[in-house]
């Protein structure tokens, strides 16, 4: 036995919890094992600088410890150079890269928490034909026959195959122990849910004395941020209750990469992962069972979809290999498996099925996607865009399919972004701006009322304006530029700063000040950079697919995704995000991703179609595409450089291109080419 | 919270374990919660008086201890009656009645410990050829290609479905985690396990990276009194090693009803049974695997038969429904379920089989027996008879097959018999009587020479003479009756007590005196009786099925199971115990029911084969039949009233029938013909 190491006690404050670590811990990893939510994007490195903290001076008597700075362990190389390049506030601390070295009272500002995120995935109606994995059949059972010496399982098996013209029945075997109890307390009348799917024999799964007419299915999306269930009723198909909640994976990285990359260097906690993912999908059956008064005994079936990395990690799989070249995925198909093995508590027979991965960085999620907006069946060629951290992109029609990923980065989350935040209260998510006097207004989520609505000052500050999140920013480049404030290759005109107090310098580029009183909320050039990236990235991976169709006309854009549902479709248009196409045509799909596990769930047949469609759909592997940084390149500009967004141009005017004025150039990183890493 | 209860401090000796105990708990229960064997046949009801025990006087200072009977609870009715009845030693309680009062050091008499119990089921030759439900394939695994994004799973299987020429492969999902790994490690060339079996689609059920040849299955017989396991090389069929051990559920009840009357009182202990016998099958895995140089990942099938009580304990199963009439199963076909929901710690992917039962008092064990004697196939009427507390017999031929069970009560094993003992060292196991003097001559078990030998003497102490195992009761009523010390009717001449000194008064009857020096074993009326009841039972049964098949010549006979193999089948026939045969055409088996087993493990058309054979079967119930007491009345007789057992006169020479000599009337009991429970 070793003699226990000298430990310290920390107090995490606002939300008060408390523990005693080892000296050496770093604060994050403190934070994460009390469940103190620190945000951090780029898996503890030091370079994101979003888990700064700072520890509060003095003596706390209720504490009974003397809380000092001193007790953090030196400014590291990563702290210095993150520093030296983006500075820190007079008393943060990179809680990273700060070990404890003693008794501290640790204060996590408030914009490095999740709180009031708002879960944008919702429900959409799904017309697909009822047709589920799951039956019941209620059958009255021959009493035992000392004659007829068959088991009272067997001759429940008879009659479930007699009532239900089913061959090869067998009971699920952690019934076998349940069955005579059953039978003898419904007097030989019973219901068995019968399970049957893709060439599986089918199986009585559950067991209930008398009649019963009601189960019900899972279907879940599992995001890398959100976690959106619904629960079905199996007999009719439809949704009878949702419900979301975050995915407490943020807790080991903000992005996917991050989650990956913790993995590789903590290999044993892979299962802290898997577990906290389960548990938050446990606690929305909890609650969606209790909306309905049902029990957990009632979910026969469960269907998930998720990006490649969360359905490795939702599946106990380690996603180390989807960290790097050539992205191997342990299991693309289908993945069917008892529920019980996924660690969730719901009828001990529940099955779940998991949907096929189309690739590496296309997962479960595109396809069922792709699934629910069924391109495959479409004769309009139809581009399907699900925008995330990646942009996964379906390109084609019921001839031909295309699939890729491309890296677009967080920026379109509002990472990234000076003034960026996630879709929570206080965001602003609408903007417009004046082309003459160049003034913003702009509507905040949490209130109804646009910035220049008299009552908007009276009730602003309920939920304050704190950020601006991906759909806001989008509006506010697309906007910038037509009002002539950035050019088509997006560099702000600081010329404009004679005009405007809006338009102020920063350095060597210049910055527009969409809010100044509060907190100061200002777009920089950097910003914009970010955005031109991200789009650029998802517009040449669009771009490679059309290549390889000879770039016929797209008839038809889904945008799904709870960033694609809330962007408003002219601006990704006039920003270049996606390509030209009539406006009339191009719609918001919401969570088609959930839809797809829903269709999935209800009918078995939608099964097979996704595991056929994946099976023929052709991936396109952005990477190995020489045009690609080609077309990148080119859409950087606003919209793009060589396209000419002919439809777009009848629906919106958009600025001549011009040169801005001397003295606008970006600093030296902003024309950075660079390919992102995946996440 | 409670408080504590008042406890009491116990000693069992000689084992020395201890334990304390709340005040009023049974010596007996107190045993079994320290694994103290006391042997109880009756499942504590005070009938059997099997489970004696006494209380050391005095101060013991290692134990800190003061130990007095008085520190146990009042005679209880139920130990009253049996006192009455039987009486009990000076100093001797019954350990399921008395109750603990105080601190105590308790004796463990002797003959109540199991002590060195023979395990007599060995494994005998099997030859079918193998064809088991588990594959093994080499398959070299194409490199993960971002060009052809499929996951390193789906690689993997289609490289074992091109490699076995098998469709509708799917990974079993605990590999799901480990497919990626293994594969690396095994540079791309890996081993799969394909299991097929019965309809199910195909699946990998394990992995290991680069070459792998032999992959092993267990065959386990399930008996209530002893288990038998064998280790079988899948690829060749071949039994590589063999063990066996005691059913510990004994604790629980000697015989299988009292196993279930235990299960009836204490309900909540079910799982207690259930885990004690999987604990024995898991000790026995490792025992089996170690002998050669095996690891319990290498197991990968395993097949289980047994009666079925020990079939549903086995599988979890309240074995309640088959201790009364109608005796329902809960489940009578074969079972097919993945060995780790059995708590078998095998490789995470293997399966397990469980044979179906015939009836529910005719178990896998006995499916299995006929399945390796294969009455079914033979144009000879043969006759199985597997003899344990219940006879399972089965009759017939290719044309016509039938089952039924008899309970023969445990008077074969040893139980019911004054000098009764499990076969064990020291048991007497053959006997001879000669005719003129009367004397005996026997041999034990544990020594190769015979009584008269002059080196039995010297070596007797080694394991002394303790008592008389079922074969050797057999012999000696058969001998008795050859020597015309006893009638056709069962009844000791007393007039013989004249002419020999082995012939002695016991009360209203006699008894003979097998020995007399240490232990005084002798064979009374009452013992007489006992066998006499068993085989009629046994008998009766037999003459039921004959009936149905119009009395045919029965043309050969398999004695089945521990007690088969080693009575002598000249003596069997003599005492009536199996019908009149040509005495070369009757045969034991040995373990039949785990040759079947192990036929069924190794050969998958054997599962078939048995399935197809128990649909077929016909079922006698004999407590329906209205001729099984007429039967069982005249099979009281030696060797049968009416039966004229030609062949067996031809080859061994009976007494004329004569009255036994006056005085010579049993007691009041002795001739009853009830039935028996079953057990």
């Amino acid at each position: 036995m070793s003699e226990a190491p000298e430990t310290a006690k920390v107090v995490f404050q606002p939300s008060g919890r408390r523990g005693t670590f080892p000296l050496g811990t770093p604060l994050l990893d403190a934070a994460r094992a009390l469940g103190v939510y620190v945000e951090s994007v780029c898996g503890g490195r030091g370079i994101c600088g979003r888990c700064q903290v700072s520890v509060s001076e003095g003596a706390f008597a209720k504490e009974q410890i003397v809380s000092t700075a001193d007790h953090l362990g030196p400014v590291t190389d990563a702290e210095a150079r993150y520093v030296s390049l983006r500075n820190l506030p007079e008393g943060r601390r990179l809680s990273c890269q700060a070990a404890i070295l003693g008794d501290m009272v640790v204060d996590v500002p408030m914009e490095a928490q999740t709180n009031r995120q708002v879960v944008r995935k919702r429900a959409e109606n799904v017309t697909v034909a009822p047709d589920s994995a799951i039956r019941l059949v209620t059958v009255t059972v021959d009493e035992p026959d000392m004659e007829q010496p068959l088991g009272d399982g067997d001759r429940l098996l008879a009659a479930v195959a007699e009532a239900s013209g089913l061959a090869g029945l067998s009971l699920d075997p952690p019934l076998l122990p349940k069955v005579q109890k059953v039978l003898r307390a419904g007097h030989w009348r019973v219901t068995a849910a019968i399970w049957q799917d893709d060439g599986f024999p089918p199986r009585v799964t559950a067991l209930w004395p008398g009649e019963k007419t009601t189960v019900y299915g899972l279907a879940v999306d599992i995001g890398s941020t959100t976690i959106a269930a619904h629960l079905c009723d199996l007999a009719n198909g439809r949704t009878v209750t949702s419900a979301g909640t975050s995915n407490p994976q943020i807790r080991f990285g903000e992005d996917l990469m991050s989650r990956v990359s913790y993995v590789q260097m903590n290999p044993a906690r892979l299962p802290d992962l898997v577990s906290a993912v389960r548990a938050a999908v446990d606690a929305l059956v909890a609650k969606l069972v209790n909306d309905v008064g049902a029990t957990r005994e009632d979910v026969m079936d469960a269907v998930f979809v998720g990006n490649p990395i969360m359905h490795h990690l939702f599946l106990g799989i380690d996603p180390t290999e989807l960290g790097g070249a050539p992205f191997a995925l342990a299991v693309s198909g289908a993945v069917h498996i008892p529920a019980s093995e996924l660690g969730l508590e719901l009828n001990p027979g529940a099955r779940a099925y998991i949907l096929p991965c189309i690739a590496g960085h296309v997962g479960a999620d595109a396809a069922a996607a792709t699934l629910s907006t069924r391109p495959f069946e479409a004769e309009a060629l139809t581009l399907v865009v699900d925008i995330g951290t990646n942009a996964e992109i379906v390109l084609g029609n019921r001839d031909r399919l295309l699939a890729a990923s491309s890296p677009t980065g967080p920026a379109f989350e509002g990472a990234e972004i000076s003034c960026g935040q996630r879709a929570a209260p206080g965001a602003i998510e609408r903007i417009r701006i004046d082309p003459v006097t160049l003034e913003p207004r702009f509507k905040v989520i949490g209130l109804d009322e646009w910035s220049d609505d008299p009552e908007f000052a009276e009730k602003k500050d309920q939920v304050g304006v704190t950020g601006i999140c991906g759909s806001g920013i989008i509006e506010a480049v697309a906007e910038l530029y037509l009002a002539g404030v950035i050019t088509v290759d997006g560099l702000i005109d600081g010329a404009l700063a004679e005009r405007s107090s809006r338009v102020v310098q920063k350095g060597r580029t210049f910055a527009y000040v969409v809010a100044s009183e509060g907190i100061e909320l200002t777009i920089t050039q950097t910003d914009i950079r970010a955005i031109q990236l991200a789009k650029a990235a998802l517009y040449a991976g669009i771009q490679l697919l059309s290549d390889k169709l000879g770039n016929p006309p797209i008839e038809r854009i889904r945008l799904a995704g709870a960033f694609g549902s809330y962007i408003d479709t002219k601006y990704a248009m006039i920003l270049g995000l996606i390509p030209d196409c009539d406006l009339a045509h191009v719609s918001s799909v919401g969570n088609a991703a959930g839809t797809g596990a829903r269709m999935a769930l209800v009918n078995r047949g939608e099964r097979r179609t996704v595991e056929r469609v994946v099976r023929e759909i052709e991936k396109i592997e952005t990477a190995l595409e020489p045009r690609f940084q080609e077309h990148f390149v080119n859409a950087m500009a606003i919209p793009n450089k060589v396209d000419p967004f002919v439809k777009l141009r009848e629906a919106v005017t958009l600025p001549e291109p011009r040169a801005a004025s001397e003295g606008s150039e970006e600093d030296g990183d902003g024309g950075r080419r660079r390919r992102r890493r995946r996440g």
